[in-house]
C-alpha cells in the first residue's frame, strides 16, 4: 500500500509571486525520505472557502495532510477557524499557550499586542504543537487513521517543528512505509557531460536510481532506493570511476569540508577579497566553530586598500592591473603576513556587469593561494550574472583550496 | 466581473523538493498586474490521471488556466497526450515544428535524438507558441471564452514565451481586466503585531487591499487595488501613522537605498566586521557600481586582528570583553582610520549557538557607527539561529546607518 501526502500552501503572497515556496521543497525532500511522498500541493489564497475546499480534497484523499501559513497574528489569517469549521470543531482559548506567547514576548522584553490573542485559539480535539522559534504553535488532528497538521508559514519555525514533532509522528503511524535512502556525491572540476561519459546508470546494481543535479558550477550525483546494500555498492562503483572529482558527500558543503581539513592539519587562514566583496570569508564564518582556524581577512574593493594594507605594489597594478595572477599573488602573500596565518586566500576578478574587457572579459577571476611557502595561482572565466560570478568564484576559491590540503591529508 | 486565473505546474521534481517553483512567482506577478490574479495553483505529477483531474477543476473555475512543465522530450512527459484527451482532440505531427526543431538542433551543430519527435505533436485546433529559446513549442486552446496555454518549465523558455505572446493575446482578450497597481512599503525597527496596533485595515480607502508580508526581521505593506488614487491615498494614511519606520518602497533593498544615499552624499564607506564574517560587505558589494563609495574594510574574527589592525586597545578587551559597545566604537573608529573614508560601520556579537552568557545571550550584536567625526553605538538583540542572526545583524547595520543618512539628506 503506498502512503501519500497533500501540503496546501496557504497564502497571498505566493499566488502574487512575492515569496518562492521554499516550505514545499522541505516537505517535499523530508516526506520522500519518510517513504510518504507529496501527491500533490494545492497553493491557495487565504480565504475561508479556499481552504475549506482544499481541506475536503485533501482529506479524501491522502493520508497525511499539511498545510502551511496563515497562523500568524493578523487579521487575514483566518486559517484556524477555517480549520476549526471544516473538522466541525470549536475554537477554544488554550491558556497553555497563552502562557507561553506572554512569556516568549516577556524574554524579548516586549509588549504583547492584542492581535497575538488570536495565537492562543486552539480547535477542540487538535494537539498543540510547540514552537520554540515563534509564538503560532503548530496544530495536530488525527481521524480515521488520517493526519492532519496546520503549520506556520515562517520557513525556520515550520522546520524545526516538523523535524522534532512530526517527523516522530509519521513514522509511528506509518511503519510499513518505505523509506527512501539515498547518498549525494558532490563533485568539482568537472562539467556535466563529462562526467556523463564515465558514469553510467545501467552499471550500477538495478535497485539503484541514479539523478543528476546540476548545482551553481557543479554537479552533484544522486543515488537512490530502499537497498541500503546496493546503493553502497553503486557509491563504490562510482568512486572507482570518478572519485577524484569527489570531494564531499550529502549535507557537507564546501566550507565545512575546508575548516574541518584546517583543523585537522591545524592550520589557520585569512582572506583577501576583491570582487567578492566579503561572500568568500561570510561562507567560511557560516561554519560554527571557525573561530579556531579562520582568524579574518581584508575586503580591498578600493586599490588604495590593495597597496596600503595588503602592500601589493603600486607598480605592478600600474603594470598588470587589479585583475591579475600577479595581483592575486601579491594579495594572498600580503594577508598572509599581515594577519600571519598559515594559509591564505585571495580572489580578484571581474563580476560585472560593467567592467570587462575583450582581454578580461566579465567573469575573468584569478585566485591566489599560500600555503606556509608555497603559492599556487588559478584562474578561471566564469559564467552568469553579477550574483552567480561572485557565488562561483567564492566556492571556487574553497574546493581548488580544500583539493590541495586533501592531498597533504593524505 | 472578476478575471481569475489558475496556475498548474507539473512535474515530480517541485514535488520531490529538488526545485523551487519559481515559474509561480513569475507567473504570479504578472497575471497579478494584468489584472487576472491567480485564484489557486495545483502542484502534480506527471501522471495522465492527475494532469485530466487537475485540468478539469481548473477548466470549470478559471478564464485563463496556464500548465507549465512536462513538454520535454523524455518518456515522462505525457502532458501532450493528457492535454489532448481531455480537451478530446487527436494529437497530429506538425511539420513546422518538426522543421523548427531541426534547425535548432543544426544551429547547434547537435545531432537530433529521435524522443524529440514528440515535441512536434499538436493537437487539432491548438495554436503552436514559437519557443525561439529551446525546442518544445507552448501551446494554445481558446474555446467559450476561456483560454488554455501549456508552456515548458524551463524558466527561461516559458518567461519569454509569456511575455511575447501570451500577455498580449490577454490584454486583448480582457480589455475589461482591471491592472492592478501595488505599492510596497518596506518598514524596519517594528514588528508584525506592534505595527498592526497602528495601521488598520478598515482606515483606508474601500478600494484598496493591504497584505502583510513579514520579511526576515522586519516586515513589508503591500496595499495593491484597480484604484491609483485610492492608492496613493492609503499610503498617505500609513505615512502619516508609520512613516518613521518607512525605509523604502517597491524593489528597493536596504543596499541598494543605503549605496545611493552615500552616493547623493558623496561619503566613502568602510567596514569593520566580527561575527557577521563578510556579510555586510558582501551585501553592500551586490550593489553593481558599489565601488563608488565602498572601499572595503576588514574582518577581525580573531582579537589580534582588533587590535593589531584596528587598533582596537588590548585593555578594552580585557575590560569589556570583544562583545560591547566600546569595541564596537573602537573598531567603527579603527577601520574609518584605517581606510579614511568619510562613514565607517562596525558590528560585533555572538551569532552562536555557542559563546553565549547570561549576561550577554546568543544574539547580542553592538554596532559602531562613524558619519566624520560623530560616533553612534546602537545594542540589538536578535532572534533566531546563527544565520538569521548575522542576516538580522547585517541588515540591521545598514537599516540603522540609512536611517541616519535620511537625516543629513532632508
Amino acid at each position: 500500500m503506498n502512503i501519500n501526502s497533500i501540503v496546501i500552501s496557504i497564502g497571498n503572497e505566493i499566488l502574487l509571486g512575492r515569496t518562492l515556496n521554499s516550505n514545499l521543497s522541505f516537505l517535499g525532500r523530508e516526506l520522500s525520505r519518510l517513504g510518504i511522498p507529496i501527491l500533490r500541493c494545492l497553493c491557495i489564497q487565504d480565504e475561508d472557502q479556499e481552504i475549506q475546499q482544499a481541506l475536503l480534497q485533501a482529506w479524501q484523499e491522502a493520508d497525511v495532510v499539511i498545510s502551511t501559513g496563515g497562523l500568524g497574528p493578523t487579521l487575514d489569517d483566518l486559517t484556524r477557524q477555517s480549520i476549526a469549521d471544516f473538522f466541525g470543531k470549536e475554537l477554544r482559548f488554550d491558556e497553555d499557550v497563552w502562557d507561553y506567547i506572554q512569556a516568549m514576548f516577556q524574554r524579548r522584553n516586549m509588549m504583547i499586542p492584542e492581535s497575538n490573542r488570536a495565537q492562543a485559539m486552539v480547535p477542540e480535539c487538535f494537539e498543540v504543537l510547540q514552537n520554540h522559534r515563534g509564538t503560532a504553535p503548530g496544530l495536530y488532528y488525527k481521524a480515521s487513521g488520517k493526519h492532519f497538521f496546520a503549520l506556520q508559514g515562517v520557513p525556520g519555525e515550520m522546520r524545526e517543528i516538523f523535524s522534532q514533532q512530526i517527523a516522530p509522528i509519521l513514522k509511528q503511524a506509518f511503519p510499513m512505509a518505505k523509506e527512501i535512502v539515498q547518498r549525494d556525491l558532490h563533485t568539482f572540476n568537472i562539467g556535466e557531460s563529462a562526467l556523463a561519459e564515465i558514469v553510467h546508470e545501467d552499471e550500477l546494481p538495478r535497485q539503484v536510481n541514479l539523478a543528476w543535479l546540476p548545482q551553481t558550477g557543479r554537479v552533484d550525483l544522486r543515488i537512490y532506493g530502499n537497498d541500503v546494500g546496493a546503493l553502497h555498492e553503486a557509491e563504490q562503483i562510482i568512486r572507482a570511476k570518478a572519485g577524484e572529482y569527489v570531494w564531499g558527500v550529502d549535507d557537507e558543503d564546501p566550507s565545512q569540508s575546508l575548516i574541518r581539513a584546517l583543523k585537522h592539519l591545524g592550520y589557520s587562514i585569512s582572506v583577501a577579497e576583491s570582487c567578492t566583496g566579503g561572500l568568500l570569508q561570510k561562507l567560511l564564518s557560516d561554519v560554527a566553530g571557525c573561530s579556531e582556524v579562520f582568524w579574518g581577512g581584508v575586503i580591498s574593493y578600493h586599490n588604495d586598500v590593495k597597496t596600503k594594507l595588503l602592500e601589493v605594489p603600486e607598480v605592478l597594478l600600474e603594470k598588470w592591473g587589479a585583475v591579475s595572477p600577479e595581483c592575486a599573488e601579491s594579495m594572498a602573500l600580503g594577508v598572509q603576513r599581515l594577519l600571519a596565518t598559515d594559509v591564505a586566500i585571495s580572489i580578484t576578478g571581474i563580476a560585472g556587469p560593467d567592467g570587462g574587457s575583450p582581454e578580461k572579459p566579465v567573469g575573468t577571476v584569478y585566485f591566489g593561494f599560500r600555503i606556509g611557502e608555497q603559492g599556487i595561482i588559478e584562474h578561471r572565466l566564469l559564467f552568469g550574472d553579477r550574483e552567480s560570478i561572485r557565488h562561483k568564484a567564492a566556492e571556487t576559491a574553497i574546493l581548488l583550496l580544500h583539493n590541495e590540503l586533501r592531498k597533504l591529508l593524505k
